[in-house]
């Protein structure tokens, strides 16, 4: 908070306030300032709040959560920042109609950039542990759901068995509603099973990710049912080559751009880039999406302990899509993949 | 839009953009003016956005579709309204950069009260028929997880049964988390599923829903393991005499604040009502959380079409919680159950 030269700090993102004091409530707003620390909730939480918070006292609001913590600042500090990405135009009228007086006009200020993401964004090393263990209930559930696939079976029936594997394994839920995307519903990126039966011949995209300890893993394979045309092989071969590529480029210093870029040459020499229609990947920990972004022209440079996924895909609408993605933690060696189950050609 | 004196109008809450237009991926803003409608998303939904978009026109964006939605309004409007509550600071900011010279600064306009939302709490013939199943799954996956209750099983490992359960009649997900609750835990009103195992005696509750066809269900019933003390099982009948005394409260013109009252004086009675830290209910549709808030001094009245929950509560700290839930549909004659399993006494 010094560094960024920010008094008091209001934090309302639940992902934010679990990272920084352990509550995992639905409803909480945390105070911060340089000697104190205050964690608002409602009267749902009073037991989960007090045995789950740490770092912070809590305070069971009799009303709003964060009118009594926007209030807390009020005595507290001259000035709070905010998170504009989180707080939407109605919380901040809620927020200043909690401050006294004619300060209340200028009290709250947004945060340039956010600070508790950024600072989310290096994982510390038991946070790796968590997501490594993530990572591997999401590689087994792979490894697991491959026998039981075959023509005929209803995408959603995949996902049914793909989800009680991973629940059985301790996950306590999915990171994201399960995509199963077969035949030429693999070529929609964001294709979530339906009762669409799996076909006799052609792709079916599997992405999932499970949560363990409240981290998300995250991961993408895309196999064949029958044989392939040559079209297909070729371009599931060209993403696994880019895919590669940027695994490869993964390091401390270099930029999320150049990431993207590894990935994006790749298919841009096999003629596919057109067909490459979104970004190369992004963080992963308590939320599925997390900073970094690795998209075109992003120069965040990479930290060792950052986790990313690494998922590039060629969607041809009509015909078929390809996603091959893993999880990728920064080290000071390089990237080291999470999800190390295989990624070349099965034909089932 | 005109009874409201809105010219123009910025959609861009999913389930808003959901219910206008039938687009169900992750990125959309959609323009609306008295002629015409254009809804924006990103490469990754071209397909999809095609397939599903009804009444509006779609656009591919090359980089936000947030941003190109707010300039085809600045050609086709003089102001456009917002969702304050559904609009962070940041995308404030971001669209009023996308308003040409100088009257980005008073183009844009919080509404006064949601729009959509509020239209969508009137659900039609078709949705209340989608809702009516996805309640009836709900139903059908309690009466048979109820055969695979026993002592010893982790409550994760209830949650899996019930999920996969559902998956099978069809469900896309769950609506929220699962919630598995036993023992001393069943006093935390959201205790999701956890490793602990179901005690020899005391409470479990079991609150869950299923999404079909993108709408929510949403029930919870509590049952005892091994025989109960005298003070559990009166505080159980007390919460069911407040939960049924509730439903018969629903019908049109009564103020979601009566509704709560009748829940809450019953347990007021009982000696309970400070047990009861949360509100009564919520609308329930394409989000599992919608309006109306069933809670003490809301004076929106019921109308016919609305869906809402009904679920008081207790939760004595330390020892046991009780909650029963049902979904409610307003009808001109009362109100509907629409989770009609059974919620008296259940010993396992």
């Amino acid at each position: 908070m010094a560094a960024e030269h920010v008094e008091a700090l209001l934090v309302t993102h639940l992902p934010d306030v679990r990272w920084l004091c352990g509550f995992t409530g639905s409803n909480a707003a945390v105070g911060v300032t340089p000697r104190s620390a205050a964690l608002f909730t409602d009267g749902r939480y009073t037991t989960q709040a007090s045995e789950e918070t740490q770092g912070a006292r809590v305070v069971v609001a009799k009303k709003s959560a964060l009118m009594e913590a926007c209030a807390w600042l009020d005595k507290a500090a001259r000035r709070a920042w905010f998170d504009p990405q989180h707080t939407s135009v109605a919380e901040l009228e809620l927020m200043r109609s909690a401050i006294g007086g004619r300060k209340r006009h200028h009290f709250f200020a947004p945060l340039k950039s956010p600070l508790v993401p950024k600072l989310r964004m290096v994982k510390d090393p038991a946070e790796l542990r968590v997501i490594g263990q993530a990572a591997q209930v999401g590689c087994t559930v792979f490894e697991e759901i491959l026998s039981r696939m075959e023509t005929g079976l209803a995408e959603i029936a995949v996902a049914a068995e793909l989800e009680f594997l991973a629940r059985g394994m301790g996950a306590e839920g999915m990171s994201f509603e399960t995509i199963i995307a077969s035949g030429p519903r693999s070529a929609l990126p964001h294709g979530r099973a339906t009762q669409a039966k799996l076909p006799r011949k052609g792709f079916v995209t599997l992405d999932f990710g499970v949560i363990l300890n409240g981290y998300c893993s995250d991961m993408t394979r895309t196999v064949h049912l029958g044989s392939a045309s040559r079209e297909e092989r070729f371009a599931y071969e060209s993403v696994l080559a880019a895919q590669e590529a940027a695994v490869a480029a993964v390091k401390p210093g270099v930029t999320c751009g150049e990431v993207d870029e590894a990935a994006r040459s790749v298919l841009r020499k096999a003629g596919l880039a057109k067909y490459f229609t979104h970004s190369t990947g992004h963080g992963v920990g308590l939320e599925i999406h997390e900073q970094p972004r690795l998209a075109a022209g992003q120069e965040m440079p990479l930290e060792s302990g950052m986790v990313v996924t690494i998922e590039p895909g060629v969607y041809l609408p009509g015909k078929f899509g390809i996603r091959i993605e893993d999880m990728v933690a920064v080290t000071n060696s390089g990237g080291q993949v999470l999800t190390p189950v295989t990624k070349g050609w099965i034909e089932l």
